[in-house]
C-alpha cells in the first residue's frame, strides 16, 4: 500500500481482503557485541511508537501474514518470525476520541471513525532476533520512522505493546534454552566468550562463566569441538557449535532431554 | 445458553456480544495411573468429534473466555487452562456445503447460511491437564457427548482439531520441564515411581528410572526430602517434591537455569 488511493481502499473495502477484528504485532529484537535493541516505528496519524504490525489476509496463514507485514512495514525479509502469544483484552486499543478525530481530519481518512478498523480487535504476537548490523529497516508509506531502540530506553509505546514487548522478551528467553535461537547471532564456530555474552545480554543478568556452559552442554544444546581458534599468546580457547540434531529432533518431537 | 431461544438469538445476534472472526478451542487432558486421556464432544448439529470452544465476548479476557467456555461446555471449573498457539489456515474450518445445509434444517439454525457463524474464523488454542478421576464432564445444550478419550485411540477431529491436539500436546511435553504441570497430577510429596509414570505416559515414551530424576533435579525443578515413604518390608523410597520457588520465580522472571 503506498498510494493514498489504496489507504481510502484499504479504510472502505479492507475487510473484504483482509479478517477483521484479528491483527498482527512483531516484536523484532537486534543483537550485536552486547547490546539489545527492539525495532520501534512511528506513524505519521498516530502520535507515539509501535510495533510493526498489521492485518491477515483472508487467503493467508498466519505465519504468512507475520512475515509480509514485516516485509511491508519494515523492508526486512527473512527473518524467523515465532508466534508466542495473542493479546486480546478488551481495553488493549484505547483509541481515545483525540486520536480518531485527528485521524478523521487527514486526507483518506475521513470514513474511519465508523470504519472496521475502529472496531475490537485481538492481535496474534510474534517475535523474531537477528544481528541488527545485518538488516537495515525502513519506515514504509504511513510511517516516519522506523529504527533500532536500545531495550533499556524503550519508550512507553501505544496500545498493550509494552506488554507485548515484555512477554516476547519472556518467552525467548525461556526459548533460549531449547531453541537455537542464539545461533543466528553467533558464527558456526565460536568461543565460550562469545556465547556467554549473547546469552548475559539477552537475559539481562551476570551468568557464571564457568558454569553457565555445563548447564548447555548437559542439556545437550552446546558440542564442544576439537578445534580451538588461535587469539593470541597463549591464548587458545576451545570452539564451540549448536548441536543441531538435537535441536531439530526437538522441534519435531517435542523438547525430551533425554 | 440453555434454550432453544437463545440459540436463535445467538445465530442473529451473537455478533453483538461476541467478537466474531475468533474463536477458541480447548485441549483437556486427563491424567491417571499411566493413562492420558483427551476430553471430547460430539454435537448434535454436527457429525463427528471435536474439542470444546466457543466465542470470546467483547468485555472479556480471552482467558476468562476459555474459562467460561470449558464450564459451560464441559461443567469443568478450576482448571488451568493455559494458551498455547493460535491457529489461522484459510482452510481450517472448512463447512461444506452439506453441513451448512444440514444445519440450516434445523429448527433454530435456518438463517446460519449467512451469519456471522460461517464466515473465516482464527482460533486461539488453550490447553490444560488435570487428574481424569477428579472431574465429571458433562455435555451441554448443544452436545450429545462430552466425554474421556484415550489419547491413543482418538478418532479423527472435526477441522483442524487434530493439529491442535498435537501442537499442544508438544507444548505441553516442553513444558514439562520448566512448568509445575506434573504437580497438579501428584500428591505434595511423592516417589521417583510416581513421578517416573507421570513422564513416561504424558512423554509417550520410555525413561531410564535412574538417569531421569537427575535431570529434574540438576534443572533444579525436583527436590529430595529427607524423608522416605514405607511401602513395605525393606521397601521405604525417598519422597521427593517439586521446587515451586524455583518455579515460581522462572515463571516471574523467564527461566533462566540459573
Amino acid at each position: 500500500m503506498n498510494t493514498l488511493q489504496e489507504l481510502k481502499d484499504f479504510v472502505s473495502n479492507g475487510y473484504k481482503t483482509y479478517i477483521p477484528h484479528i491483527s498482527l504485532d512483531c516484536a523484532i529484537f537486534g543483537y550485536h557485541d552486547h547490546q539489545l535493541k527492539i525495532l520501534l516505528m512511528a506513524m505519521k496519524a498516530i502520535k507515539g511508537f509501535c510495533l510493526p504490525g498489521g492485518y491477515i489476509k483472508r487467503t493467508e496463514t498466519l505465519d504468512e501474514a507475520a512475515s509480509r507485514t514485516v516485509q511491508e512495514k519494515t523492508g526486512i525479509s527473512g527473518l524467523y518470525l515465532q508466534q508466542y502469544k495473542t493479546f486480546g483484552n478488551p481495553d488493549r486499543l484505547r483509541w481515545d476520541d483525540f486520536e480518531v478525530e485527528e485521524l478523521a481530519k487527514m486526507e483518506g481518512f475521513s470514513q474511519i471513525r465508523n470504519s472496521w478498523l475502529m472496531d475490537q480487535t485481538v492481535s496474534v504476537g510474534y517475535y523474531a532476533i537477528t544481528d541488527f548490523l545485518l538488516v537495515q529497516p525502513r519506515p514504509d508509506f504511513f510511517s516516519t520512522s522506523c529504527a533500532w531502540c536500545d531495550i533499556d530506553k524503550m519508550p512507553d509505546l501505544l496500545f498493550d505493546h509494552n506488554d507485548m514487548v515484555k512477554q516476547a522478551l519472556q518467552t525467548l528467553r525461556m526459548q533460549l534454552y531449547y531453541y537455537p535461537i542464539a545461533e543466528k547471532l553467533l558464527p558456526k564456530k565460536f568461543t565460550l566468550t562469545e556465547i556467554h555474552a549473547v546469552y548475559e545480554t539477552l537475559l539481562g543478568k551476570t551468568l557464571d562463566i564457568r558454569n553457565f556452559p555445563k548447564k548447555l552442554i548437559f542439556l545437550g544444546l552446546l558440542t564442544r569441538l576439537n578445534e580451538k581458534r588461535n587469539i593470541g599468546p597463549h591464548r587458545a580457547p576451545y570452539l564451540y557449535s549448536f548441536n543441531n540434531k538435537k535441536y531439530s529432533r526437538a522441534l519435531k518431537l517435542g523438547m525430551t532431554l533425554s
